[in-house]
């Protein structure tokens, strides 16, 4: 079953379904008039839902509209909950080399995850606003999971079985900001802004072969400025897979349903750390950090800037026949517009 | 203006106006039936909110039902963002002084919030539940506000024109996993188990002078096992009022109405980095790593433990005039019921 918001509606939007091809949606006020509503009573409103998805299919569904992925925001508007993990330890191990910080051994055994702000995503079309491009502006292009509610220490097979929906993540990164941040001991905050989702969120039956031991076993297809960057498989060097982060998340205290947990930026080690950037023949990668670290070995200095307006990054999964499964965030970095207060 | 969520009516409860003196309560499914639903539209039900205030103090509303601050949940049983600063520096100070950790000088300057969870907080008598007591279960009394929107950059003069409601907060930390999880480097997460709120959320016109520089300057006061802890006053020694709290949430994304910004551990100086007991005449404090801190610069070795299954927090302001403003936040550690699953 595929899921997407329409902007349509107020602050969270308005419930489609929409077909596999992505071509037609229906609104569905009858079971859950935005996809919190449908999560909150899930049990109730999934069969129903499913209904709807399989009368699309067939070209059967009476109040079906064209659907049209520009005219979505991300399937949660706002959420109770983002939390971001890192699973892919190559992206850490390389990031934290850029910045001449080591990598402790417990990081291959105990999940890292940081409480990211959940209040303001944008859609996946929307521009990434800065106010300047001093930051450092970088992408991340993750996948996430939306999970339905689960108790304080809930095992890693609970947490499976409460895997509800899965999508992309821009999860946008103020790269100069995060040294100085996570010195001060709290994390991440001000060199997090607001992530963007792709159009769709999708059921994990949906994925098929694609979807097991809780990882999503394809390439995950970036491009910067129309031009292909990465395609790493999200399947490989995946440390922890979604069980493990939530059952992470959910050790000292419940997650209510909506929570949405990030994997990390997706890095395929490809043979050794600095993995291979797409002009060299490799998979290339995911965010910017991790091919200036590539340069920085390759040959003493990052020769690849960070983001700066007018830049565009674009994040799509094709499935086996070459089909858009989650459609894509295609998002351009613009100044954000002062408020004349 | 005071308002309250009722535990019935869903994930969300059921808004309520309460009167001042916290006996009579009214239902508004015309105006807002939850808290978010009334930020979200704030200036429409805002002053239609006002106007039953009114009526129930002057005894006029003809829906009114008796308040009973045991029924209610937090005033938003789940929120889209829950970010707590660390604006009282003492308290930074001499928790990181507990753990050996010095105090980088731009703390003065340079607010310190990290991001909560917030998809799952607990009543204002609900219980503190842990899986067991060896986290180091401590509680931190702390001063919260919920924001209307609010622009990436927005000044300080716009946040504090953005304050809509004040509560107290209970900001449970589990002391033994905060050094390792700093460590990691990404902040709190297992180390912050759900939050509660007081019963009663007020508008800042309530509470008169007490409010004035985006400060609440009120003892807050703090009991374990029914026996006075702390009442240090939330206006004093707080480095950072709530407007640089917020424009420093703000500084690189949007902040949605209905987030919540938390003030830290409200602490005072008392003369001396280490203040002083409720039994040594001080004015005691509002979480029990500062106590211990004070033990042990006292007399070699922590003498207080952390909390116990059956301890007890009640945590609650008074007016002037000896009136509870928020409801009274009361808690018993707990263990958590195992599910069956």
């Amino acid at each position: 079953m595929k899921l997407a918001t329409l902007k349509s509606g107020g602050r969270d939007g308005t419930l489609v379904v929409v077909n596999r091809e992505l071509s037609r949606c229906q609104m569905v006020p009858a079971i859950a008039r935005t996809l919190q509503a449908a999560l909150d009573d899930w049990p109730h409103c999934q069969p129903q839902l499913a209904e709807v998805y399989t009368a699309l299919n067939n070209g059967a569904a009476r109040h079906a509209l064209p659907f049209n992925e520009e005219q979505c925001h991300s399937p949660l508007p706002r959420a109770y909950q983002w939390a971001d993990g890192s699973a892919y330890i190559n992206h850490v191990e390389l990031v934290r080399k850029a910045r001449g910080a080591e990598l402790p051994a417990s990081f291959w055994s105990d999940p890292l995850i940081y409480q990211g702000g959940s209040d303001s995503f944008v859609g996946p079309r929307d521009p990434i606003y800065a106010l300047s491009e001093d930051g450092g502006i970088d992408l991340e292009a993750e996948i996430a999971v939306i999970t339905g509610d689960l108790p304080m220490g809930a095992s890693a097979l609970q947490c499976a079985g409460a895997i509800r929906l899965l999508m992309l993540v821009n999860d946008v990164s103020l790269r100069h900001l995060i040294p100085g941040e996570l010195a001060k001991g709290f994390g991440f905050f001000q060199s997090k802004p607001a992530s963007a989702f792709s159009p769709l969120a999708v059921t994990p039956d949906e994925l098929g072969d694609a979807w097991r031991d809780c990882k999503l076993h394809l390439p995950l297809q970036v491009q910067l400025n129309r031009s292909l960057f990465g395609r790493p498989n999200a399947g490989i060097d995946m440390t922890f897979d979604f069980s493990r982060l939530l059952a992470h998340a959910a050790r000292s205290r419940e997650l209510e349903a909506g929570s949405i947990i990030g994997s990390g930026t997706v890095s395929n080690k490809q043979g050794s750390l600095h993995g291979s950037s797409i002009a060299h023949g490799g998979v290339g990668y995911c965010c910017l950090a991790e091919l200036r670290m590539y340069e920085t070995i390759d040959s003493g200095a990052p020769r690849t800037g960070f983001l700066k307006f007018g830049d565009s990054v674009r994040i799509e999964m094709l499935d086996a026949d070459g089909h858009s499964i989650f459609g894509a965030i295609e998002q351009t970095v613009t100044p954000y517009p002062t408020s004349p207060a």
